[in-house]
């Protein structure tokens, strides 16, 4: 079940980097939705590669196809398969890795679990696979959004360069200006400026996510094993290069006493609230209608244009130094795909949540 | 699917706090197995309230019945049926909970997902259903360990006390001979001493648990969507008081360079190593032969014994002053809770694997 | 996942015939139904052994105990564990199949698949887990109640013995009133008389159950893998002895006409109905609110009291004649289980299909 | 997860009629097999419209494009996505269907289930959805031949036309010489002659397809839930027009008494068989090693060219007339179809059975 996300609202995801296309199919979309296949398209746009002077110059159009389960607009209740095909291969660059394996790639551990590899790109392991996820979730996205859940997620650390401001404090509006996705206009330029001198250096750059869900209704997450910020760690820690996890208060809340950080219940104007949101919108792994944070930390890519040491295939010593095109950091195109996940767990817990 | 946990290798569980009983069903565990029912008994008593004078003193003598799946001391392959029943029951002590909701716990939630709940300690909520993990993770050990595979978690942080050297430098047996479960005894004397400290306070505090999983062959972990740690995240992450989880480098890589943390492969008597293990033993979601290591951060348990300003289920101002009995600090009866899932993933990774 | 049955509304059983005790965890019941354990038991009592001199003498009060999951005489929404102990275990009837395998019995399989077999009593392979069907069902069938929707099972087959009229014409008040649960009286006697003789010849008999669930909503059912009536057919296929499944015209229907078998849609009162019902109630997989109608056929108990040829565990000639107690007939005790299998598939159905 | 069927080999379909293709995803298939395309096209083309006489004369080439998961002619263990793009659309032969229900046809459950459907051809409920079966089943049976596992199935009932001798004494290369695809030469001459004559007729006609699994190794099927018939049946009673499944004795051994058809056990060569195989190849859930038997039952295509009453989308009465292209008959395309899902079943088996 390794290629399903998702049990009642799912995809199920194909697709290498340098093959015939990318896609999957959707399955449980809610019939009678109205799609708009602009804002399908948009959501890939916000991922596809060649978007600004910080990502890969792999030029890639990533036009989405929908072959089925939308008629005349509307969705129909049936599954909704999708491709977006491959145009710039480039497989040539990706010859002199036929044999050797890239250090804290996947090439090693997908040749010695399948005995086989497609090595162009990083084939199935590419971030490439980022894709399906997106189209999932913009599809989620427009039924949440019939909900009024909101989603949104923003570059908020590029090496140790922070966004210290708490969420609230800034303007949402301002992620999509500029080519980081930081939600901190000042804060993004510092992040351009040192992603752009790590890429000069041949080098990549690590970082964090923050993604904030709002107006969520209280009661979503399955207790005991489906929490819901369990679906969501498992959904974030799917994506390639991430390292961690953490929601509400997250590792700093190891620190504390629990007079310090519980989170006191009041009423205003019969809306249930508390004082602060450390618990990060979720009690006993269900929303308590606070607005749902987590944190998700990305590792440097690590393809690097410089020669590194390893083993080829026969476990001889070898060097490596990639031709392939590369982001210096993943964190600007990360944002879409951490925002698509939540979408997709947000709207299978919501369905979930119906049928009891 | 919210009570079962586990593909191949599962279990299934049930039981409120303050019930009649607390179990569950095993399913998926490998036929002719000899089980060491003493073995079973001993990981339920590493997690037993009441263990020592940092803990609950909740009386329960937590003794597992198996009735199924075990035949003239092997396993048949069918399921494995087991209960603990509760006895210690004090239910009094909830009464006054049953009307308002405690801050930071799930009653609140729990009551607007269900409409209902059994307030008695915590009902379903309680860590209580910790045994059945327990007893499924010791049927899985016993199975890794004829694989030679080796689960240690030990409590690396309480509050802002630290291990700070690498486990490699530590001690494993050093674990089980203190009462908070620290591989490093001067630590775990100040660790200690801090909780008896909150404890004598009416506070909690929180800490974080590593783990460290040793011999595990390369292949395990099955991507996309269910990469090695992504499984490895959503089991701990299911966890009561779990608020994150990091594996490898985790939010600390983040802040590198890829130059900085690539894992170099080199090659020794025809076996694949890496040079550093920032990867922590897993790429592209599947273990690549070196030890799997991860971080889980606890937050403080909120049941604390002072008032504390609330709502009760008519959405009044209320106030809370708890009367049941409660640990300070989870984290030393968290360390076999964790080892048990960490377990149970890599059991049904293992049968997943073999299954290609 | 062989011992879970059902997505949403679930239950995983567990449990040897001659083991400690048979039980299962219901996941998914919804929270808030009144449960009365007295029906449950009672639908206990209609599959207990023993209930007439048509069933075998095995001596066991199948009482079942709920550990779980009902607080305050209602569902709370969290899993309902659930036992029942075994008491008339004369297990040493069983010795001499120890190293024998019974002719189409699953000893031999069994012992194939895992090396290693409870041989007392079938083991798990025994009909004794039907009890956790029934167990299951009774609560399903709580729901199902409130929602209007009914299910009647009845014997309509016994060797050559045929209720021939429609089940529109029978009285099914009739069923709990012979000792067969046929719902011709007439029929029934006749029946009874073929089960007598057939027992006093030590050998079995074969039969058919008939089910029909009424007032069943329009819309259940979930094309194109889940239709309902391949949930139903699984279901009945999972039941021991089952060799077969139809619904609607079924067998039949292969040797018709479309003209001849069409159903013709009408209106009346604005209620959508078919003037005659060959689909039985299901069309696309789906329910079209009409009667659902399927047949289930037994195969005879393969315990006969004779002595057959067979092989024994070093694969060499032997011999076997059963002690063990056993059915000549299994029908009449099928048709709780029947009736406890649809009313899963039914909830679950229901279930999802309000997930949509 | 309806759109999903499998479990570690599974496939996930997608796609209507008259859309713009219909395809899938086949996750878990295993990774190094030697893939021949023009195998898997030779499948559906026996599954193809329009290749017979008999068949309806709708014009599709249903030409395959693999997307995915074949490197340099192997598998790689990853997902295969593949499409088949609808070519000979007439979706205006349905607009009178707009606003009609059509008799035994799924437009009024689907219709009345979603709110919403695509009429044209019958949309998602349409039996070309059985491409996506049959590219899967091919893959599958590429696997399966490399165990030497063998799937037949033949036409054996058209009508009152039975094939009454026992298939052992058939010659199965006559299936594919016949455009029935019966594996009688003179029975299928009398199923093609009556065919002919309904089609004429502008009626339609059921059927029966038996299926023969051979060289089956002892083991397969997982009890309880997913006993080895209860899956089979449940693929088999998915498939569009299925009415019944039975296997080994079927609804015959109802009729039985247990001395007349228990299967004894004896051995030849080390090699356990039975003297007679009333069980079909399957006893307790579990591949015994002899042939495995089943058979299924088709209804007559509901579309028949002559007028039928029905209602209307607004619930008033309406005639109907198709204009569509269809079946007289759909066993000699159901035949592929069989086998493909048989495959599905048995290599999902098979590895199910390896992960233990």
């Amino acid at each position: 079940m390794s290629n399903k996300f998702g049990d009642i609202f799912s995809f199920t995801s194909f697709g290498e980097s340098h093959g015939v296309a990318v896609g999957g199919v959707i399955d449980g979309m809610p019939a009678g939705v109205k799609i708009d296949e602009a804002f399908i398209q948009s959501e890939l746009d916000r991922r596809r590669p060649g978007q600004s002077h910080l990502t890969t110059s792999r030029k890639e159009s990533d036009k989405v196809e929908i072959l089925s389960g939308v008629f005349e607009g509307k969705t129909t209740g049936t599954p909704i398969g999708f491709i977006v095909r491959n145009e710039d291969h480039h497989s040539a660059d990706y010859s002199n890795i036929k044999e050797v394996f890239r250090p804290s790639h996947a090439d090693y551990t997908y040749q010695m679990k399948y005995g086989i590899r497609d090595y162009r790109g990083g084939g199935r392991s590419s971030a490439r696979e980022n894709i399906s996820r997106v189209v999932a979730g913009a599809f989620a996205k427009t039924y949440l959004n019939m909900l009024g859940i909101k989603i949104t997620a923003y570059t908020s650390q590029v090496g140790d360069i922070e966004v210290s401001r708490d969420y609230k404090s800034l303007d949402f509006n301002e992620i999509e200006k500029n080519p980081v996705r930081c939600a901190d206009a000042n804060v993004a330029k510092q992040m351009e400026q040192l992603i752009t001198e790590v890429k000069s250096d041949g080098d990549t750059i690590g970082g964090v996510v923050t993604c904030v869900i709002q107006n969520v209704p209280v009661g979503l997450g399955e207790p005991i094993y489906d929490k819901l910020h369990a679906a969501l760690g498992s959904a974030m820690l799917s994506i390639n290069a991430v390292k961690g996890f953490e929601y509400g208060l997250g590792f700093e809340a190891a620190k504390h006493r629990g007079t310090e950080i519980n989170d006191i219940f009041y009423q205003e104007n019969g809306v249930v609230k508390t004082k602060t949101n450390n618990s990060g919108g979720i009690q006993g792994g269900i929303s308590n209608g606070q607005d749902i944070v987590f944190r998700v930390a990305f590792k440097p890519v690590p393809t690097i244009l410089k020669t590194q040491e390893t083993i080829d295939t026969n476990l001889k010593s070898a060097t490596i130094m990639p031709k392939g095109r590369h982001d210096a950091c993943v964190l600007p195109r990360a944002v879409p795909v951490v925002e698509a996940m939540s979408a997709v767990v947000m709207l299978d817990m919501y369905l979930k949540n119906k049928a009891r």
